[in-house]
């Protein structure tokens, strides 16, 4: 397809603008798609404010965005799963393949991945994209390309629920309740989960929580969560916690309301990179620590769950903006964070 | 047996006595065992020094000693595996057998677990213990009473050993070459860990692990840790790493040093029960980590591992006492703790 | 509790009768329960019809039943979780808590187990029962004794889903719409598998499997199974397979529709103990065997599934009868194999 | 390197003949590597005599031979961890990298596998090979390239003792001592395995097997082998066993050694295709069946087992042939299979 498309470029920190790039072509084993939708994700927000995560930095200019949706709308000539007009959820990460993580089946750990919105790699806070075909999974019909940009945060959760072996008959306990605290809580319902406790301290979020199918909710600026999580779990404490929320004071209370024997995931960063834990707690219970860094062989199953109806996805979109509010977009986000669950950015989504 | 015999109690902080006390008599599910050999561990100098490890508290007199080796001298109405003279190591941990964690095969968090020399149960300073049948484990001809006793030590390395799914093919390290720290060390290379690098900062210590079998050591005083790791990890970093030190530093350095996906046992206990962690570096790299509580289902593998000749047991004692100088074996301990790997009271023993 | 109670007794093959036996007096340990519904299992028929199961012999008077539901009457000094009223599911197994198997978590294969209806062990086709209260589960308030009754074969149907590690994202086929085949596609789909499929020859089993959620039908008689399944599948094969029919041809067919890599559960016994299988095809596709003996860990789960109305338990009962018509349900059972999916024994049920 | 080179070709059943073809230029990603021993498989017996193996079938002229070991002679330009020089193994799969089973880690099992010596792929008995660098193993010092090309058969033991998770504490039974059975042996003691015995129906064999390690082993013609395992084991019966021998009855027999909830590896071929299990049994045992492949992420474990000395490799060589006797060797092994463990063709080796 011949032609220019628009992008968002962050031009330096807290600054958006924008550029005229060509629409790039697909590779033969590629697909070009038009897109939809793009989710704004915290790292996306971090990137943008400060210009930096850990050792990958920004060099303006530099497109963000990493959770695309979209149509196929041209298909590369080794291409056969793909046709033009197929909806699709992207996959953000390229994997070499061939070192020994790629042939371990942890591909989400190779050494040589290329990930959308990972400095110097671009994003796709544009109109079109060519991506690996294999990397572009179809949505039955009554999936959206707004679920299908969504996909990607949900993967997370349902990484975090594996890496965990959710399943029926636990009683779980997210901490926080942000994007990746909700869509792990449903998740964990997904894969089986008999309750799931959400813990934040933002009453609309947890409001949100029980929207969306908490077994309950625990505000840990009004209650104490260890002695609130021990009633609700008889007694015996939680047998699966998963930390979305970054802070030590979670982290702690994950080790005080896991159960003897039971697991911790944890997904989220923490601001200082470093968390004290009550260690030799852990150790009298035997805890096990897991933990998530994005993601693997989890599209398919993921966007099986939202089109059997198992997880409410559309129901984390609290924003929408258009590709030209891409700085409102980033602006609004930074500054109501307590408030907003997920914003998206419509590029062509209807 | 009708008599009487001499038990070594704590009748203070610091302070040993002696007590006369009958022979106990042996249920009928129960064995009597003539103790030939008993091993200090770190929580008897811990309740001998400070009278009490968290909410465990001596009330005097205490007995203190749970790594007991020794001699059947009478069997239970109901025992058909023992009989008078079978040498046995002695688990000390008698578990219920009915809560959901016996059950379910983790009888180590057993919740109603009676275990020697954990307040307020009695250990085993003393001639004679009754102890049920099926917590003694007879040992081979050629494996002694002595190794009989330090089957208990062990079986912490062993536990690690299983918990980190050690296996031929790794590159394993061990934090601290301590006596956990040394068997742990064995462990790991009795279930086929290809190389194992000990790590520590008495380079008395370092010689032992060497004279034990490790593919080599990194003194942390005068190396950088995780830079040597690396060099001898190809750069990859540790497949597995077992936490024996409990020091905020090893701690740390367990995350630094471990490559992508690898996990990390954690077996030492933290002075301060608190220990900070890089877990950010920890999701980057998608570790997992595994905790130690005493351990399950490792006698009969341990014996057979000493038994095949794959741990040198022997190998770790450092010092003998006598029954009588039970009071010298504890102060020499506290005060020699950087030369004493292993200090053991020989009660009965040849 | 005094008195005497209404036992219903096989006598003979294919003869049963009733007898007069004192209501048992509970032990500390023990509640005594009055039985409202015992569900009648193939186990049940196969001692009535032939008098034996392989090395198990009937030497009458033999009391079959082990599938029951009642309401707590009287409670033993030791036990405080239970209370005279609590309607509860009875785990019909006795294990020692000793042997290898116990104490690894595996107590299914306890040497020593005890098990209703188990030659020589009597089962509960009787008013009252005097049974471990650790076995006696609690139902919630909105599950029947009914449903408490069938708690028993969902166990099988949870456990084989539960060794296959059953999850969502797969595609699985259960072989045999019986009774063990439905409560197996049940549980399945309780664990969150996201498509299910059912093979049997007899349309109005199929039917009932449409009913109780199954993804779709195949009739063996009708359609090529092999074929249909590929289909089904998008030419992969099944991810699972949990085979309930034990006949030879549904075996072979279970390797056949199964995927590179795939499970398969055993669950039905072959009436001749022997099953020829494609053992090359399975080593190409490199399939793993499990197999269920009962089932363990299960009762709580299965509960609570059915609590949270991810399994429709009642929906497999096609047949009631009173205790005093047992003669008349062992017979309608046998002679109506193919119309009776699950027939149960009213005692005090409402 | 330019010129040609010497290749021995199957013309036609039970004919092999000789080629003069070019020497191959390596690709960017492969190296060139003259070879020094190519060992002669089972699979290259079973084609040069029936022409086919299932749907694979030969069309002349054909090159057998999978098991390379050789020199590095020439390096593409984008391969960096091999030199002119280095002595390497050869793993004779090329896999796609992109299917599912390539994502997931299990390569093996990839749709797109290219494997030498399968049809219409060829193989290697000849003096050069251009094979992708990173499927070639450098060696360390002290192993052979003898050694080097008997990683291959060694990777299918290996294969076996972790889909069986082979480890310390276990007692296992190989079925079947030849060159796969030895080295599945062999395989299970460098994993730990404590006792490993062995069962086969010609003494040699059995000698061999003793010679390299088994700590016993049981003649199937002279000893009822279910009675001899089961004393071998205490009354356990094995925890472990590696069915490698293909047969009926000795397949039937893993079923009746295995102890309660072991684990059968099936690793041997019938001839039938089909085998008839005691289903029934394996049921009541609870027992798992794992299968076996060819082998996935084995290499380097394997060399290093060889490099420890933890694996005789040269043991199991009976009989060397030069690449000029290409036929006589097949010929050779064909009518004296009793005789021969293990035939290599030496083509450069010294």
């Amino acid at each position: 397809m011949e032609g220019m498309m628009k992008v968002a470029v962050m031009t330096g920190i807290r600054k958006m603008g924008f550029e005229e790039r060509p629409i790039p072509q697909p590779k033969e084993d590629e697909v070009l798609v038009r897109l939809d939708y793009v989710g704004i994700c915290g790292s996306d927000l971090h990137y943008y404010e400060t210009g930096a995560i850990g050792d990958y930095v920004v060099e303006p200019p530099f497109v963000l965005g990493h959770e695309p949706g979209g149509v196929v709308v041209e298909v590369g000539q080794a291409v056969s799963h793909l046709k033009v007009g197929d909806r699709v959820a992207l996959e953000p990460g390229k994997t070499c393949g061939h070192c020994e993580f790629c042939r371990e089946g942890k591909y989400n750990l190779c050494r040589d991945v290329i990930f959308f919105a990972t400095p110097p790699v671009d994003g796709v806070f544009q109109e079109y994209v060519a991506h690996e075909a294999d990397l572009c999974f179809k949505l039955p019909d009554h999936v959206s390309t707004l679920e299908g940009a969504l996909i990607e945060p949900l993967a997370v959760g349902f990484h975090a629920a594996v890496q965990g072996d959710a399943h029926l008959g636990q009683k779980a306990v997210v901490m926080g309740a942000g994007c990746i605290g909700l869509v792990s809580m449903m998740a964990l319902k997904a894969r089986g989960v008999s309750e799931v406790y959400v813990v934040d301290i933002m009453e609309k979020r947890l409001e949100k929580a029980m929207e969306l199918g908490a077994a309950g909710v625990v505000n840990g600026k009004k209650e104490e969560v260890a002695e609130r999580i021990k009633e609700l779990t008889g007694g015996k404490g939680a047998d699966l916690v998963i930390e979305t929320a970054g802070a030590e004071i979670t982290s702690k209370q994950a080790v005080q309301i896991a159960g003897k024997g039971a697991t911790i995931v944890f997904v989220g960063y923490s601001p200082t990179g470093e968390v004290s834990l009550p260690m030799s707690l852990a150790l009298d219970k035997e805890l096990n620590f897991k933990t998530v860094f994005r993601y693997r062989h989890i599209y398919p199953m993921a966007i099986q769950a939202v089109a059997d109806g198992k997880v409410n996805l559309k129901g984390i979109v609290t924003d929408e903006f258009s590709l030209d509010e891409a700085d409102k977009a980033m602006e609004v986000s930074l500054n109501h964070k307590a408030d907003i669950v997920k914003a998206v950015i419509k590029i062509h989504g209807r």
